[in-house]
């Protein structure tokens, strides 16, 4: 990074972090219809900061939902082009009586922001914002092209983003894709996320009797389609955790034994894990794969809820007409979840008892993600990291799935960039959330050197 | 049945169809708080009847609940005592637009009174009231000694009759009890029903990790309650309906031949059973057992419902920390509650998958109750059937419970006899509750004659 770039960044922390405050404290609930005037006042915010640092053709794009913002600064013929995703919305705050301040109202406390959003993603989305700022401010203009998409909607599905996506690929045109909305696996490790698992979910609807019966009346002759459910759900995985449905492992990418020896040397403590996160008597799992490798490389089967029958308090005595059941399988890559869905469908049809209809719904699929670190433009971000850190970046995956990755790598086919500046404690969702603002200003040089390491890559 | 009895119903017809009529316009719903004023004017109108048709002692008796009605006539000394019970509260008539005249304005069709409570279980009980108003009128005197006891919570539990009957088992001593509240197995079939069905319910609850977790984060490390109490349910029972607990079957009594080849003998089309009543693909069921056995007197399992984890609209990626499952077993004679209830916890012990910790709490246990046909008091209740019907009276079981069947046996040592006059097509608990006129005519004679036999039976 040039002296000029790090000092436009000294000089103006004091600015950048007031800036963040300000954003911070517009409550920006996705999901509550009361908040849309906020959600307009966010979204506002994010253009007009845009403006400021520089970006051209800064616009707000109305959506079905909460609208999108694009901004782009593409003066640098024949350099790359990297595509800086975001989102200005963030999670309901309940409960209130357990935050220590008031979630919208920004406050510092040991080195930390606290406020709804100050992670998750508002302060990881400003990094990109400020980057942007530093360079055109100090040099006049930035090392590659950068575009900017953020949304309002991540925490509530994300559907216009994923619509606009697919709907602009030329406008979007870029050749990687930039994301800070993760984690970094321990304080002061510089990391990049490198692997994310797919997701094939499903609801199944199991109907037996024409109307609710009374068991006493009927338990021996009647259907029971929960307890249809049940014996199908039970046989879809082994009690040692292995999955039964023909060919569903067939295509499974195992990590490669350098990957598995990095995560080795991750600073990760099974003990600590299940006593500070998980809380269990014990952790689970299938035999033989190190907990890591099961959380990030390995597919498993979740059942999430069932409906049907009686849910109250006490006994009631019947045997429902109709169940259902979420039913969601993790992916790994080379797993599609097309053919995991048809294999799956079969095999629940196969294993449907006499007496009831099962019927499959799909509610949502995602293909798993895997980035080879070893791609330059994502040598360009370890470098940054590295050097901003000052130690050796770690590769990590995460277990869950981010939808919009699979979006860009479908729809714009490039790497995505997962540079996440969060920390496991940031308490995302919850009440207390918080920012370690150290990262926030590292986060800004990260990102800069990250674009100048860009320009002089290789593709 | 004398001819002065006979004389007296037959001149006295009309006057107790009106009767009939005037308490099934009192809305004496016993789960809404809003008609306790009709549950008092109800419980008022049985003492006044038992009164005027001469009974003794009548008392309204307060409880924590709706009140109790007692009354009896005792001046038969060396003959048997008969406990009559019955109840005065009736189902909600929800919903209402379904009724083709007003729930509570009682109306004929084609010799069908409808009115909600007219077959469950005014119209039923009223018959004994009558039985005991021609005899006492036309003779001065009843065959036997007499004893009523008659609740209004039956259709909410009959907590106060249970334990009014367990506090007073000398006042309510007697020699058998006699009940109105079943049905004949088909219009014109002359039915003693002698065998009910037990039950153990239980509620499982499975606890996991310490909070709900995301099953992208924690798939395949943490343990899941509901995947948990999904194997253990279905291990509980083989998929052709054996329940699999150690020791489940060793004390279950088969129906004997006889009985058997009396329930082949009933007018029962197992088709129009599936199509009608029941609704689904196919019946299901341990093979080698016939329907009515399957319903009647084989043990059975079956999940009520299940709580925890997501159960709303769409996709939520949990793992619950907590989920529970309702699941019951009905008994057949000889097993003992208590010791399968005790199997049961052992067995599901045994099947709690690591990681999770499982709680097993006991809803209600009911034992089963089967009565001998050739019981002397039965054999009278028989004879009367048969006489007042012209038909042969067949013997059937039901497959639920009768909470206070089972009390009076333990409470009182005594066989009850189940003596119903409703028809299958009765629609209890539903719109349009009707019962049929000439039952409830052909009821009082049948009860009166019950009682003229009582008095010569040897015990």
């Amino acid at each position: 990074m040039s002296t000029q770039v790090s000092a436009y960044i000294d000089s103006n922390k004091d600015r950048f972090l007031e800036e963040l405050k300000t954003f911070l404290k517009i409550p920006s609930v996705s999901t509550l219809p009361e908040h849309k005037p906020d959600i307009e006042q966010a979204s506002e915010f994010v253009a007009a900061k845009l403006r400021a640092a520089g970006m051209e053709k800064v616009e707000r794009i109305p959506t079905a939902g909460h609208p999108l913002i694009y901004g782009e600064w593409v003066a640098a013929p024949g350099k790359p082009t990297v595509l800086c995703y975001g989102h200005y919305d963030v999670q309901p705050p309940d409960p209130l009586e357990e935050w220590v301040t008031p979630p919208f109202e920004p406050s510092i406390r040991n080195d930390n922001l606290y406020a709804r959003g100050s992670s998750d993603d508002k302060g990881q989305m400003y990094i990109h914002v400020k980057a942007a700022e530093a360079l055109l401010r100090a040099h006049g203009a930035l090392p590659v092209n950068v575009k900017f998409l953020i949304e309002g909607e991540e925490e509530v599905g994300g559907l216009a983003v994923d619509k606009y996506v697919k709907q602009n690929a030329e406008k979007l045109r870029c050749d990687v894709a930039l994301i800070s909305d993760t984690e970094m696996f321990a304080p002061d490790l510089p990391t990049l996320c490198i692997g994310l698992r797919g997701l094939v979910y499903t609801e199944l609807i199991a109907t037996g009797a024409a109307q609710d019966l009374h068991s006493g009346m009927y338990g021996g002759a009647a259907p029971n389609p929960l307890m249809g459910l049940i014996r199908i759900i039970s046989r879809l995985q082994t009690p040692d955790y292995r999955i039964q449905i023909p060919g569903f492992y067939d295509n499974v990418e195992p990590p490669t034994p350098e990957e598995k020896a990095s995560w080795a040397r991750l600073p990760f403590d099974e003990k600590e894990f299940l006593q500070k996160e998980v809380g269990s008597p014990c952790l689970v799992g299938e035999e033989g794969f190190e907990v890591l490798e099961r959380l990030w490389a390995r597919p498993t089967l979740e059942v999430h809820g069932l409906v049907g029958g009686f849910q109250g308090e006490g006994a009631k005595t019947v045997i429902p007409a109709k169940a259902s059941a979420k039913v969601s399988m993790r992916l790994v890559p080379r797993q599609d979840p097309q053919k995991i869905l048809a294999a799956f469908e079969k095999q629940v049809e196969q294993l449907t008892p006499p007496g009831l209809r099962v019927q499959v719904k799909m509610l949502s699929t995602a293909e798993a993600v895997l980035m080879s670190p070893t791609h330059p433009y994502l040598q360009a971000a370890v470098e940054s990291l590295t050097g901003t850190f000052r130690k050796p970046t770690v590769f990590i995956r995460a277990g869950g799935s981010i939808p919009i990755v699979a979006r860009f790598q479908d729809s714009l086919g490039v790497p995505v960039v997962l540079m996440g500046f969060g920390l496991p404690d940031d308490r995302l969702h919850s009440p207390n959330e918080k920012f370690y603002l150290p990262n926030f200003f590292d986060g800004i040089r990260a990102v800069t050197q990250f674009w100048e390491n860009l320009a002089e890559a290789e593709p």
